[in-house]
């Protein structure tokens, strides 16, 4: 019995990489990806390296007479499309089908943060307190239990990851410093002038400073893990290389903590996560790439201590993170699919 | 006595680099330089390189009736605006003010070429025969008596000087393969999907085979330099580096030649030509950035001979190959203000 | 019942290929992993895409006296090793194992070629000639039956893949002209001066004209493909990019043939090959990184026709066709493990 | 009348960009360049962005009986050799002539610091007491009168130049972040594991991590500048690029500071300093690389201020400064030589 899915947005690169593992998922069946722009488009023709691997096609998103029909099909339905759409879409999805939003619509309980973060109204807020942040790692009982998940951001994944083992244990004092750093398919399949290839591959900047939307989804996770009431100081930058997040987090500690001793601490937190390597040292974006990882390192000195964190933004920041999600949601071992091996170099 | 330039089309990667010569050039001062769309702006806002190096802004192009009067007080109007829009500016230049056009409007001499190439009549006829083609090395005694410079293309330029020596030499038999690789700046500075750095960074591909709009001008200048009747097959790709171009030519010559032989043949047509170097081995990319020079190197085997050709498409391929016609023009040293040492690394 | 496997040389990056496949191989168990300068470290440690992957150690080589015992229990070796140490261990592979060397120690028939480009004798000619070039696509018979396979070198799979439909067609005349490129890994784990990072982001360059070591590889299989007497002018290029070769390929067909018409005669030639992917335009090696694909593509005026070439020089190129030989030679399925789908972006 | 100079240590990075610089300064000659590994070799040879444009040859350093003579004939000497050999050469050096070392080897007046970070007795501390820390923007005065200087780190420079107005202003409380990122030229021309392209290419990790031996000498420079007794969290990474130092800073201010306030502090203390450029928003390495400028922008929430400063690590971080310091020793314009201009792209 395969779980048959359907994908709304698959030309973006969440939408590129759903159809890269779900198309390999042994238990999946694909149904429906649906892309407006390339309606009618063999799916090896807009993600050349699925050529030759699917003989689908995209489909124009179905109108709204014939949707339930074309979804009530659907055991699990994912939605990749920009901010904002998903606030359409989700109150029309038949109650029996799940639903894995890879947006930021329904991340947050806060309909003033939403507001503020993302410009538009929370039109759906009692629908949105029905969602279940798709955090695995943390939320893994409530995501067995749930229809409706939303799929975190990029950047919370690296540093909720990060920081909530130490949030857990009642570890922190003070504010805590996030310096992230992400690669420029971050920013969409979409061409834009922040990733013009002449100048991005020599450039390195800060951006977005303090008021990046992934914060309050931060800041409200903590909260949920632990007694949070820090002040975080985020800052987000951009990196010249195509995939990765690496966030370099700034804590200061109840106790002082050795590296190694942070690291016992973590590895006991993630005791049951196969996705969160605790490496020696500093990780590495190029060790996650491609991959469902997230590779955690250490430094510390007395009450000084910095996690160093590295994800591939794609992967475990969206598209692998969203499966990892459907497959506890659908009762399976949550690797499925997902033992895709980075490669050297 | 300064040279007194203006610059139409200061936005582009064209302009950028012509203002970063002209400003530092010790015999010019620029008037006037254009950007519709950034009109008012600062120019070191734009072209982020300059901020503190100049106070000027950038104007919008003159409207017909006051143009004139504004580019009646130059004597040197560089035209670096998209394809076409040259047609339009040109023809109203008064004649006593020199114009250099770094686009493709009046390179060719053939109507139907250029109909065919790039999709529009010329428009200007008698003037486009008033047109020196600018490949310094091989018009130097025409462009010293020229008003109107046609600048040549990037990728004929590398391909030009590669193989000027040998036509002039009348030792070419057979087709001349050219496999031509250009870094993404060679598509301008506006984002689109071909320099979406995501796609990039690990690209390289073949693009307009056969088709590429130098094509024409190259063929129409070695028919100038010698007896050229030989098939020609030009195939473009693209790297992935911000600057560059790589040409590499595979020839079969009358005579056999070694590698030695065929510099010694160069350095004699070039013995006056400071801005070509010939390199022992292969010439790279990486020597050539931000800089006026066009490296060649030379590789033999019997009759068959490679000539590599590296240069700055920006540079020698575009705004610094329009400055050295600028300073033969005004009987400056073709150096003067291009004495742009590159960086190791 | 798996194969039970070794793998000689597993710190370089065919090595570290071969365990990313084997590794995940569903017939495949490894027994053996050597590295001299990596004895007993996990191979997690030295490649860290494999940390969490697997509790293998990297051992020595055994000693003489224990070898054939070691590699008795195998029933296939890969031999990933630099180029000369095959040829002192293949020598004492006991006759019931299965040996795919990597290197290009047992590729040559002609000894004088051999000693010409790898700078040594052959010591085994008598062994030599009972291995199979294992370019699966054109060799899928013999390998089935063979013990010993040579594995292809990159630059000749890409460059054979392209021309052995036309060789075997009898459509080629005069001169074939090669103008290929390779990411940065083809040179191999260990850092040089050609891998500098500093250098080689920026680089583009030509290198050993006419002389690399795949040269006679690529004519001794073009003679045995077809009737080949052409002059093969090979021209290999370094590229800034990790991983990757594209070759541009310039023949003259004796017929005229539109890319469509070569297409077609692809299509035939290679019709049971799924691994070689016929695409529209040009390839590009973004499609095909990290993949066992070999994606061609073709342009065409006149009987002038180019083939455009594009592999993972790691994986079609490498260690990829190598378990596709191992495949082919253990009766599975040739896909079986190398459904490596690549990513976009 | 021009300064006559000489370089020890002329075939790395610091070598090759004093090279660069000082050939087009119109006011020095350079006597004397050596490179023990190139000694005889043209400069044009080993730094092929310098061929064609001098005809100088690298000698091997002089033997310890004629050095003295040859180093006589010096106005200035640069010392640009691997940490550890200015030690043995500054002492040697007559009372005449100037010395500018771009090693760490006289930068600590702590020897007890200097031995735990570069491993090695100072053997010359009174030596050391006479060089002055060639930071220009900080220490100008002095340098104007100084015979030696011991040129600033290149992390050192960019943090340095974030924190001195505000420690200057006695405005900082608390701990203070600084999370520095670099290109690889950082690791100079020799190619090393952490530098092979195919890995660092995709690369971003940590390293040293509170450790690094520039700490040192910034919190040494921050005593002298003012009342500095914070915590210094100091943590380096690695970029995907050739050129280009990135800090950010994050620190908290005792009033709360506006980014537009904290400009104007800064622009005060710098108000004599052309390379220093305060801009809007963040900085960029992409705008400063080849260039002698740093680059500071600010964010600011309530009492926390994050500083972010660009510089090139092989000009403001190590020759350009070299030159700036020259200039200004020998009652020069501090800009003389040092308006290389960026680029865009």
């Amino acid at each position: 019995m395969k779980i048959r899915v359907g994908i709304y947005g698959g030309s973006g690169y969440g939408g590129a990489e759903l159809l890269r593992i779900l198309l390999a998922h042994p238990h999946v069946e694909i149904l429906l990806v649906t892309a407006n722009e390339h309606a009618g488009k063999a799916v090896g023709e807009v993600h050349r390296n699925l050529y030759g691997l699917t003989e689908m096609c995209f489909t124009a998103a179905p109108a709204a007479d014939e949707e339930s029909e074309r979804v009530a099909e659907l055991d699990c339905l994912f939605l990749a499309l920009p901010h904002g759409q998903a606030l359409d879409v989700a109150p029309r999805v038949p109650a029996h089908v799940k639903v894995i939003d890879l947006s930021g619509d329904f991340r947050l309980g806060d309909a003033a943060e939403f507001l503020e973060h993302y410009g538009r109204e929370q039109t759906s807020p009692e629908l949105q307190r029905e969602f279940v942040y798709g955090l695995t790692e943390t939320h893994r009982e409530q995501i067995r239990e749930a229809r409706l998940i939303s799929n975190p951001g990029c950047f919370a994944t690296a540093t909720l990851l990060g920081l909530a083992p130490l949030v857990a244990a009642g570890q922190l004092s003070g504010r805590v410093i996030v310096d992230a750093k992400t690669g420029s398919s971050g920013s969409g399949a979409k061409a834009a002038a922040n990733t013009h290839h002449p100048q991005r591959m020599n450039s390195f900047y800060a951006y977005k400073p303090f008021t990046h939307q992934h914060v309050p989804e931060i800041e409200q996770e903590l909260r949920r893990v632990g007694d949070w009431t820090n002040e975080l100081i985020f800052m987000t930058h951009s990196l010249p290389v195509a995939r990765g997040i690496f966030a370099s987090i700034y804590v200061e500690t109840k106790d002082a903590l050795t590296a190694e001793g942070a690291r016992e601490l973590f590895a006991e937190f993630y005791r049951d996560s196969f996705f969160v390597r605790l490496v020696e040292g500093s990780p590495d974006i190029n060790w996650v790439k491609t991959t469902n990882f997230c590779d955690l390192g250490f430094a510390a000195r007395g009450r000084q201590l910095v996690i160093f964190s590295a994800l591939d933004n794609l992967v475990k920041g969206a598209a692998g993170q969203a499966v990892q999600n459907m497959n506890v949601m659908c009762g399976l071992d949550e690797k499925t699919g997902l033992m895709l091996v980075g490669t050297n170099p």
